[in-house]
């Protein structure tokens, strides 16, 4: 199997998007017509199955990958991650990418045991990516590099979030010279530097907010080796604009992520969405999903004008 | 109820211990009598949680609380899920405090659906205290913070963690002065400043590895109303002779955890452990709880006469 970056890259140009779309579930905003018919656990998750299966079925043309942010599964329990494993079998058998945004960080023995939950083939849990918090430092990362070397895997590491008060520790100014968040990059920089595929892009990858574009340039120049996952945009505040800084001359080495936006678009545009159809809910998500590719794609051949 | 700390503190005063016991399962160290008996997730999950059974009551005159490590649990998914869910039920049943060893951390929204998943009493995952990664900055606590106040649970902010790199980004020192992790720890002072219980000890408590004796009295000392997390006993290095300087004059402020010195304690001193009856494996599991229970209480008897 070609390794992570080599298959975004892929299906990046294949389905000319570099879109990838957050399921986060709030059984708040679902439909009548989708909302779980009891509070058990195990109806709410079935809900969240039926739901996530309807925007997969509605962004695969348009979305590279789909990202599922653990914690509105864990908030259900053991119901809610069988969701979410039906999600990830769903999505893949449809040709999306995975990355599950777990942000997940710990000491090495605990890291390694992440690792094998989220990147081994052989786990419920495997999907094609994962998010890595680094604040434990190389032997709390180091096992997540390697399970994706080993199994074609990706990681992107935090380095700069898209919220904000993101910057209260990433932005901090080393006495010795750069922030918190470029010392990361450049740390990332140099194990993604060993281990570059076809195009020229590796499997370590980072996140770098939509919401912080004037931090984008540097990081990108940091880390040329690394694909930038790029959350944030739509609910959060960033916009496609302003995205130029975050791709490289060829419009590629960066996914962006827009959750709500496009999920619960109809809630935002239908006052009466709670009765809202299936066909409806359906178009509204796959219309979200379409707009935003393509404004995603004005901003990568801005990107490729300006460079 | 009463709040997070105070719980803590009258449940070391009753049992005379500050002993923390970390149920990090490996079925790779279970004796035949409780291998499990096919290799699917579901029977790997059921041998799990009767170990975790035996673990709890071995242990549970001597532990103050039990730390699942939650990495542990999800590399077998939504069966190892169940086992865990299993786990803190029994362990709340039998007296013990469950400490959720996640050490989670996102942007608002989604660190407040963690928060819900784990400090809220209607979820099946919520203990009483998660560990809190803090890199996402205010926002990315917040929700953590608010959830222990209104729920009377409890966080543990990552400040100095146990592992070898820990000081790759939180030795940082600031070019206006301090390391990353006294800057992390002058913030959760601030807050926990505010939500003092009757003992003086906030909710709003921190990890310090036992692994970095000479960082603990400064930190101890920045964050006089928070209860330390002192994760590294054992396995990874740190002794009970260095942790005077985790505790308060009243030889509180701190529990000290130990994972696999006390639960798999059998494979270091059986040569023919595979062959272990259950009998045996409690006896040693207890044996091990009782001489960390001691060998802590000494050191903070030590931190009583030299303070």
């Amino acid at each position: 199997m070609a390794g992570f970056a080599d298959r975004v890259i892929a299906a990046s140009e294949s389905k000319d998007s570099v879109l990838v779309v957050g399921l986060d579930p709030n059984v708040d905003y679902l439909p009548n017509v989708l909302a779980p018919t009891q509070e058990s656990g195990r109806a709410v998750a079935e809900a969240i199955s039926q739901f996530n299966r309807l925007v997969i079925d509605a962004v695969a043309d348009h979305a590279v990958a789909v990202k599922p942010q653990l914690a509105y599964y864990e908030v259900y329990g053991s119901d809610g991650i069988c969701a979410l494993e039906d999600t990830i079998r769903y999505a893949r058998s449809k040709g999306l990418l995975v990355v599950q945004d777990a942000k997940r960080g710990d000491i090495g023995p605990t890291a390694s045991a992440y690792a094998q939950a989220y990147l081994h083939p052989s786990s419920p849990l495997c999907g094609d990516a994962l998010t890595v918090n680094p604040l434990l430092g190389a032997d709390g990362v180091n096992p997540f590099v390697e399970a994706a070397m080993q199994h074609a895997t990706g990681i992107f590491v935090l380095v700069k979030t898209s919220n904000p008060s993101a910057g209260q520790w990433q932005d901090l100014i080393a006495a010795d010279g750069g922030t918190l968040s470029q010392r990361i990059a450049a740390y990332i920089a140099d194990i993604a530097r060993n281990h570059r595929g076809e195009h020229g892009y590796s499997a370590i990858g980072a996140v770098v907010g939509s919401t912080y574009p004037q931090d984008a340039l540097a990081l990108r120049s940091i880390m040329p080796h690394s694909i930038l996952l790029v959350p944030g945009l739509g609910a959060q505040g960033g916009r496609a604009d302003d995205l130029t800084g975050y791709f490289d001359a060829q419009g590629q080495g960066a996914l962006v992520s827009s959750s709500r936006g496009i999920t619960y678009r109809y809630c935002a545009v239908t006052p009466e969405w709670k009765h809202a159809t299936i066909d409806q809910v359906f178009a509204s998500i796959r219309e979200a999903a379409l707009t935003s590719q393509r404004a995603l794609n004005n901003a990568r051949h801005q990107s490729q004008r300006i460079r």
